[in-house]
């Protein structure tokens, strides 16, 4: 397959319906983000939702109220039709998942990219650490723990994580390389011991696909995921919102170390 | 004089009128906060222009609308009564300096705490900086540069950095120290040759007081500054601002090394 090297080209092929497919693997140096779309009725409750869950939900950017243009991170984007392919929601229920939303925009809406997993994920490949699903098509484990969100306004409900089998002697430097990133969900939250996070079977992920340890003493590490701001605003079930379909994401012109923190 | 140990004991004694003075060297390991309290009409521009001005306006906490609790940094806490002084705009003009704000209080506030630098300069002066006002009843020299800040809705205009001389020997530890602290303006944002972002006159400074290099090799280091909101939302004349009188912060129980990126 084409593999696409920046964001810029995965944006026009998106656009011009060539690609509607998952963005892992593409422009691998280039920040990805997970995209939510809702009424401003909605947005500083939401915003704010944010800025107390930053390790859920780091903020990339945030539109103008009604611009489709991610002015800051992809000048000369169109968050309508870039995105290889979105889910529509209304009332809490999914109602379609088209190749764009031109037909469901309106000037009401905000856009919000959140960070997304796969800067670190890459980080964790280059230190050596084997991620069997990472570039084959598969999506990383994802747990509903028994820890809350901070709640703000409508939004409130668990942290939702991914669940990564990391080998002992690589523990330390796989919480060094992902605390670099904090605006792609940083350092870890949980080492070792699910069910003291509320998760019982790490064979049966809420979302995503399982893996099995590689070797004897892996030890699974939980990250805080990006599926957690979705599965609170859907839960408080919001007239419209929109986002990116798992996997699809909306790829900026933001290459990786500028966001590194050091 | 008194000096109170933690955030608690000095926001008690500002809200029994005991306390109503400047909180520099108070309190030395708890996060210290300006505080912004705009009516709710301005407060999803406000919150989009401090995530796009991260440097200048690092959020700590957003409140509920109306509420006057700090429940996640400071809980108990009373933003009515619990900073030692405030100062209220209408308009923009300056209607009066008071030291509780219950008279203007209503439902329809919404207070933001933005870092503030006194958590790095204790850093600072702990890694062997000499900073000549800390501590002194002066305030560090602040500049209005030529760098525009990134615009929200009403709310644009340019950044205000604070300008300390650094030791050439010390220039790479003052860069890692303050690194570490992102939510309280983080490291320097310019280094030597003031005249390239519109600084004149490093002997006078816009705000604070300014002081003469210390060493002969010492370089004139810039960080974003806490002013720059205060001075971007002026600007646009809302109906209603109070914040802090300067120096006079909102004193939070969180420990500086709580807030450390790394």
């Amino acid at each position: 397959m084409e593999i696409y090297t920046t964001g810029k080209k995965i944006r026009e092929s998106a656009r011009n319906g060539r690609f509607s497919d998952t963005t892992s693997g593409h422009a691998p140096n280039y920040v990805q983000s997970n995209v939510v779309i809702l009424p401003k009725e909605y947005a500083f409750d939401f915003l704010v939702f944010c800025q107390r869950n930053p390790k859920p939900c780091p903020v990339i950017e945030v539109f103008d109220v009604g611009s489709y243009n991610a002015k800051i991170s992809a000048p000369n984007s169109d968050i309508r039709t870039d995105v290889p392919r979105y889910k529509v929601y209304q009332n809490g229920q999914l109602i379609s998942e088209p190749l764009d939303i031109l037909d469901f925009w309106d000037d009401n809406l905000v856009t919000f990219l959140l960070g997304c997993s796969f800067t670190f994920e890459h980080s964790l490949v280059r230190n050596g650490i084997d991620l069997p699903y990472y570039n084959s098509g598969k999506n990383v484990p994802m747990f509903i723990t028994n820890i809350q969100t901070e709640p703000s306004g409508l939004f409130s409900g668990p942290l939702v994580v991914s669940q990564r089998w990391i080998p002992r002697d690589k523990l330390v430097r796989s919480i060094q390389s992902t605390s670099r990133f904090p605006t792609v969900h940083g350092a870890p939250i949980h080492i070792g011991e699910p069910d003291k996070i509320g998760i019982e079977d790490l064979s049966n992920p809420d979302y995503g696909d399982p893996y099995t340890k590689i070797n004897h003493d892996d030890i699974p590490v939980f990250w805080a995921c990006g599926v957690t701001p979705q599965a609170v605003v859907l839960q408080s079930k919001p007239k419209l919102m929109i986002t990116h379909f798992p996997g699809h994401m909306f790829v900026t012109d933001v290459n990786d170390e500028q966001i590194a923190m050091i």
